[in-house]
């Protein structure tokens, strides 16, 4: 696991694009577009922001995104935030997302996070299940918002 | 509704502790100790946080925080999360949460969000049905993984 760079892009936008909720809403071709590299600048210069990839020798295969929150409640504390997590479908079942966790949960307390939270789609019960077994509990609900563009019809997926 | 300034952080404090699951937790004593004012420093200089206040008057009634995160996924698409909101046990029920929550959502998509989220604790049903009369959708689960200072024991809230 480390820090994305920009020649890093490409490859996490197919992992993006190589999943079930992601094939119908990203564009697959590269390099990947204007929009994709804006969001990655977006990350990149921003000192709360931390995208990482799983390699395994040259290959990228897997990425998730650490968001670090700042907060007033519980007396100031942070929050570490984990978003965007993907793994190749070619290396799952081989323990990559457990390693990519427990570095990413690693990464929390070396910024001082008291808290680690990310939302999981109930339509994907292995994934809780799998998140359970590294000691996050289901103690809310993830409500989402869809705001959509004038070009598109309102969603309920995040 | 408006931007907090350093001068609303005891008011905010207070807030925080006036709350069922906060009340254990904050540190009510003003003026607000120095790790509140560390949080607000973070906050406040990050152009990706907003906290807000509502005010009455010369009075903050409720506050929350909004936290913009950029993404890859969804062609690069960002997201608003809210957390951290309060409102006086004093004005609910008076559509004061209503307003704050419009004037948020509104943020966020000034902003260029393509999405709004939330979590909510699932003790409390009456807040999921509030939200729901927003538009959102309860499609995830909410995770929280507590990682304990040396001081405290491990909880499962957040």
């Amino acid at each position: 696991m480390r820090r994305a760079g920009m020649r890093d892009l490409d490859p996490i936008v197919l992992l993006l694009s190589d999943d079930v909720l992601g094939s119908g809403r990203e564009d697959a071709r590269l390099p990947a577009n204007a929009a994709y590299r804006a969001a990655f600048e977006a990350i990149d210069s921003d000192t709360n922001q931390l995208l990482a990839v799983a390699e395994i020798g040259a290959e990228i295969v897997g990425c998730l995104q650490l968001t670090f929150v700042p907060g007033l409640s519980r007396q100031g504390m942070w929050r570490g935030q984990i978003e965007s997590v993907r793994i190749s479908s070619k290396v799952r079942g081989q323990g990559i997302g457990q390693r990519m966790f427990e570095w990413a949960i690693k990464a929390c307390r070396t910024r001082g996070c008291g808290l680690v939270q990310l939302t999981t789609d109930k339509t994907r019960p292995d994934a809780r299940r799998f998140y359970e077994t590294l000691g996050f509990v289901a103690s809310h609900e993830g409500m989402k918002l869809s705001l959509p563009m004038p070009d598109e019809s309102p969603t309920s997926d995040g």
